[in-house]
């Protein structure tokens, strides 16, 4: 028998709409409903109590690891702890792809991590190409690279046609984190 | 004291691309991990073993409730059972909405339902107008009617970039449903 085997595929959830994260999270559900095995790994959400951590944790067959500071990151003045971060980052997706042990790698916030310049996007470049057969990827965040487009099999553009904050509401617990 | 009350928006997740579902259900889960009650009414999934239905029973805070056949629906030969089925979808995620039990109310694919005249987009406009303050709302599927979209404060349209699909791969198992 063994479990199912998943093809090894990449996503990427990218733009500028909701929805990148959020829809990783419905896949990893959706996975554990199959009996796939899931690590996602949070690049940038820090300790930052976003509600859907604290509900993975109650899932069998989904494990997180997060890093990123606090703080929310300063393009124009990324600070080396974040790129520190930033590399674990990649370090434990890669680690993760390499047990053996899941079907399935988030990366989430990747895109913007690369775009930023925390880690270098030739190291996710890599990271992609050398992942084992079988384990499927999905990459999130805005500012997906041209080569990381290039590279994956499943890539959706989150288009934001309307948006509340464009009246002036703030961020919203539960829904926006 | 009490739980912490929603503003009542309402989101719309439409467009051909991945992650409209997997997105509203990402949402749910963030939310539970709030304390938020969602309610999740499916309109088209019928008895298909969709894996995030089985892991979705596995989370507090969340209820489910699937309508449809099993059979794919045909837009150009709707059945009168089909039709029957939207219809009791509908007044599913009206009866949710009206207990005031839920923060979060799902309506997933009603935008297909409506578009394929499986139910009267007029009753959804009427359904989305007339519910409690605080309840949030998201609507997903293709086809989002315009006034659907007038009603809604957040819409992203998943625009679909690049799919397998296109290179003959079927839909798969833990990833498609």
């Amino acid at each position: 028998m063994g479990r199912p085997q998943m093809a090894g595929m990449v996503h990427v959830f990218t733009g500028e709409g909701k929805g990148k994260t959020s829809a990783a999270l419905g896949i990893a559900l959706r996975a554990a409903g199959h009996g796939f095995r899931t690590h996602i790994t949070f690049f940038m959400k820090g300790e930052y109590p976003y509600g859907e951590q604290k509900t993975i944790a109650l899932l069998p067959n989904i494990s997180v690891a997060r890093f990123g500071s606090l703080e929310f990151v300063d393009p124009a003045n990324v600070k080396p702890e974040e790129k520190e971060q930033a590399r674990l980052a990649l370090e434990n997706a890669r680690i993760a792809v390499q047990t053996g042990r899941f079907d399935l790698v988030i990366l989430d916030e990747v895109n913007v991590a690369a775009a930023w310049k925390l880690i270098d996007v030739k190291d996710v470049i890599r990271f992609i190409k050398e992942r084992p057969e079988n384990v499927e990827l999905i990459l999130t965040g805005r500012y997906a690279d041209k080569d990381v487009i290039a590279l994956a099999d499943y890539v959706t553009e989150m288009k934001e046609i309307k948006h509340p904050y464009k009246k002036g509401i703030p961020s919203r617990k539960g829904i926006d984190y």
